[in-house]
C-alpha cells in the first residue's frame, strides 16, 4: 500500500514537535529512480501557499527526486520569509541526501498565517531523512495527517508494476485542480509527459469532483512521482486507469473523512446539454447550505435541490426538471413526484439525481451534509 | 409604521390555518388610491413559484390595487395547479373588493413543493378583506412570517408624505433580485416609471447586498404601491432616498433575525478595480463556511478571508491584500499585520475590510456567521 507499494522508493514519517499534540508532522518521500519523472497539479486558488509556488516551479522540469511534506503549518501567506522557509527545507533534503534542491517538491498543510518554525522542522528534516525506509510509506501517510481522523492510502497497478499513493485532507475540501496533499509513486517506467497526461485526466473525475465545503484551499498539490524500478512501460491507457483508480479511491476516503460530517452524498446530474452544464448545476446543489442541512437531517426536501437548480445558468425547463433522492422520484416535471415517504435516508451514503432533460451529459460530485460538528470543528480553534 | 403609514392604505393578517400553529398566516393590502402605481422586482432564481410567475406578470401594466400574502406554503415547484391556486386567489380578492384581478398581486413563502390548501387559504382571504383597517399594518407584517423571531417594518419619507414597508426572510437569504417578501407603500404622488426606477435604485444596494446563506429563494418579492392620497409629488432624488432608506433599514433587519445566526457581519470591500471585482470578492468572502464558522468562534482568522478572495476573478495582486477585522489590521501585504490578539469580536457586529488595492470601488455586503443552530433549525425539520 501507499507510496512505497511502488518499488525504487524510501519514505518516512517523523514527529518534529510542530503539532503541539506531539503527533507525527514530518514525512519525506524518496525516489531512487532509475527514473526521475514526475508530473503535478496545483490549486488554482490565486492565493498560493509559499510550497505550491515553489514545487510548481520544480516540477516544470519533468523530475522529481524527493517529496518533504509537513502539517502543522501551511506556509500560505508567510510573504518573502515563507518562501525563504521552503528554500531552506528543500536546501536541507538536497544537502542530507545529496540530491539536487531543484528537484525537491515541498508540501505544507496547516494553518494559514503563520511562519514554521524552523528550529523544529530543520531537525524533523534530519530525522526524516535518518528514518527513510523501503516500508515507510504508511509512517508517512501518518505524519501528512491534520484533522484527518485516519490515514489515507490506495494502491493499483498491472503486470509487474504498481501506483501507490497517500493523502490528507478533511477540510477547506473543494477543487480547483486539486484540493489536498497528495503523493503518487509508481515503479513503472513512464516518461514525465505521460504522466502529467494521466494525472490530469485522472484528477479531473476524481479529487476535482469532490466538493466537501465549497472552500478552495491555498495549498492543494497532487504530485506522480515514478521510479521506473519495475522495468515494465505499461500502455498509456492501462496506465492512466490504474492512476485513475488509485485517485478515486483516495477522493472518497477525503468525503468519508471530511470534518463533522455525517453523510458522503453523490449529486448525480443526467440529461446535461453539456459536462460544463451538469457541473455547474452539480456544484450548486453540493455548496447549497440549505440542501446539505436537510440531507443532515435526512429530510427528502428536493425544493432545495430546485432552488439550487435554479441559481445556475445551465440549460433546462424549470418544468421538465425530475429529482430522486435514493432512486425514489420525489420530483417530476418539476413539481410534486412520488411520495416522499418512501425515501429511506438512514445510511452514510445519499444518492441525489437531477435530471435536466436537455441533452446526455452527466456528471457526479461529491459531497457532505452540513453539520454541527462541521460548525464546531471550525469554529472552536482556528485550523 | 409599516405598509399603512402612508395614508390610501388599508391592510390586515388573519389566521387561516395553513401554519399548524394557528398564529396567522394571511396578510392583505389594498391601495385606495387616488393613485394605483406600483414597480416591482423579483428573485432571480430560474426556478420561480407561481405567485412570482403571476405577480411579475400583474405588475407590467405599472399598477396594483391590492397584494394578498400567504405564510404556511411557497407555493413554488407546484406545477399547473399551483398557478390555478394563485389565480384563484388573486380573483377571490377581486371578487370581495370589487377589484380587476388582473392588478392583484400575490406572494407566497413557506415550504417549497406543497400544494396550498385552498379549502383554508379562501376562508382566509375572506377572513382578511373583511378585516382591512387603515391601522392594519402591523397584523400584515405578523402575518408574513416564516421563521422570523420578529416581524420586520420601517418608514421615512418627507414633507408631507411617507414610504414605509414590511419584510419577512430569516433562511434561503441571498439576493438575486431581491430576496424575500417585502411590500413597500407610499401616498405620494409618483409615476409608475419613477417608482421603478427608485425601488431597482434602492434594492441594488440594500437587499441586494445582504447574503446571510447564500440560497437564493424561488419566491423573492419587493413590491412599491403609490396611492399619492398626500396629494405630494417629491422630487426624484428625494423619493428615491426615502425608497432606499426604508429598505436599507428592512435589509438591516433581515441579517439580524437571520436562522440562527449569533453575529451580523459587514464584509467591507476596499479598492477594488471596480464595482463587479468588490461585489464579487464581498460575496466571496459572506459564502465561505469556514470564514462564518471562524466569525461564530470570534476567531480573527484571517487566512479563510484570503483563501476566499483567492478563489474570485477579481483584479488584485495577491502580495498586496490587507484585511482588518473590527478595525485591527492582521494582515498586511498579503501576510502577518498587526496582533491578532488585539482583534476584539465580542460584540453581535463585525467589520471585515478587505483592501484589494487595486483601484477606488468599494462596497459592504451583510452576512451572519455559521451556527449550530443554523443547521439545527434547517435540519430539524422541512421549512
Amino acid at each position: 500500500m501507499t507510496v512505497t507499494a511502488a518499488k525504487g522508493f524510501r519514505a518516512a514519517g517523523v514527529a518534529a514537535g510542530l503539532k503541539t499534540t506531539g503527533a507525527p508532522d514530518v514525512a519525506l518521500v524518496v525516489n531512487d529512480g532509475p527514473s526521475l519523472a514526475a508530473a503535478g497539479v496545483f490549486t488554482s486558488n490565486r492565493v498560493q501557499a509559499a510550497p505550491v509556488q515553489w514545487s510548481r516551479q520544480v516540477v516544470t522540469g519533468g523530475q522529481l527526486q524527493a517529496v518533504i511534506l509537513n502539517s502543522g503549518g501551511a506556509n500560505a501567506c508567510t510573504g518573502a520569509e515563507g518562501f525563504q522557509n521552503t528554500h531552506k527545507t528543500a536546501e536541507r533534503v538536497a544537502e542530507l541526501l545529496e540530491l539536487n534542491a531543484g528537484e525537491v517538491a515541498v508540501c505544507s498543510t496547516g494553518l494559514i498565517g503563520v511562519q514554521l518554525p524552523m528550529d523544529k522542522l530543520v531537525p524533523g528534516v534530519d530525522a526524516a531523512a535518518a528514518a527513510l525506509t523501503a516500508d515507510g510509506g504508511e509512517a508517512a501517510a501518518i505524519a501528512i495527517k491534520t484533522t484527518d481522523t485516519v490515514h489515507k492510502v490506495a494502491v493499483s497497478g498491472g503486470d509487474g508494476w504498481v501506483v501507490g499513493g497517500m493523502a490528507k485532507g478533511a477540510g477547506m475540501l473543494a477543487p480547483g485542480l486539486a484540493t489536498m496533499l497528495v503523493v503518487l509513486t509508481t515503479d513503472a517506467d513512464v516518461p514525465a509527459e505521460q504522466l502529467d497526461a494521466a494525472l490530469r485526466a485522472a484528477t479531473h473525475t476524481t479529487f476535482d469532483r469532490i466538493d466537501s465545503d465549497g472552500c478552495m484551499s491555498t495549498n492543494d498539490t497532487v504530485l506522480l512521482l515514478a521510479s521506473g524500478a519495475s522495468g515494465v512501460a505499461p500502455a498509456a491507457a492501462e496506465f492512466a486507469e490504474a492512476v485513475r483508480v488509485v485517485c478515486d479511491d483516495l477522493a472518497r476516503q477525503l468525503i468519508g473523512d471530511a470534518e463533522g460530517a455525517g453523510k458522503d452524498i453523490a449529486i448525480e446530474v443526467e440529461g446535461a446539454a453539456n459536462e460544463a452544464d451538469a457541473l455547474e448545476v452539480a456544484r450548486s446543489i453540493a455548496r447549497n447550505n440549505l440542501f446539505k442541512c436537510a440531507i443532515h437531517g435526512e429530510d427528502p426536501n428536493w425544493g432545495r435541490v430546485l432552488s439550487a437548480i435554479g441559481t445556475t445558468g445551465a440549460e433546462f425547463d424549470a418544468d421538465r426538471l425530475d429529482v430522486a433522492i435514493n432512486g425514489v422520484w420525489v420530483c417530476k416535471g418539476g413539481a410534486v413526484g412520488e411520495d416522499r415517504d418512501l425515501v429511506d435516508m438512514g445510511g452514510r451514503e445519499v444518492r441525489v439525481t437531477a435530471r435536466l432533460n436537455a441533452g446526455d451529459a452527466a456528471v457526479t460530485v461529491w459531497t457532505n451534509d452540513l453539520t454541527a460538528e462541521y460548525v464546531h470543528e471550525n469554529s472552536a480553534y482556528s485550523s
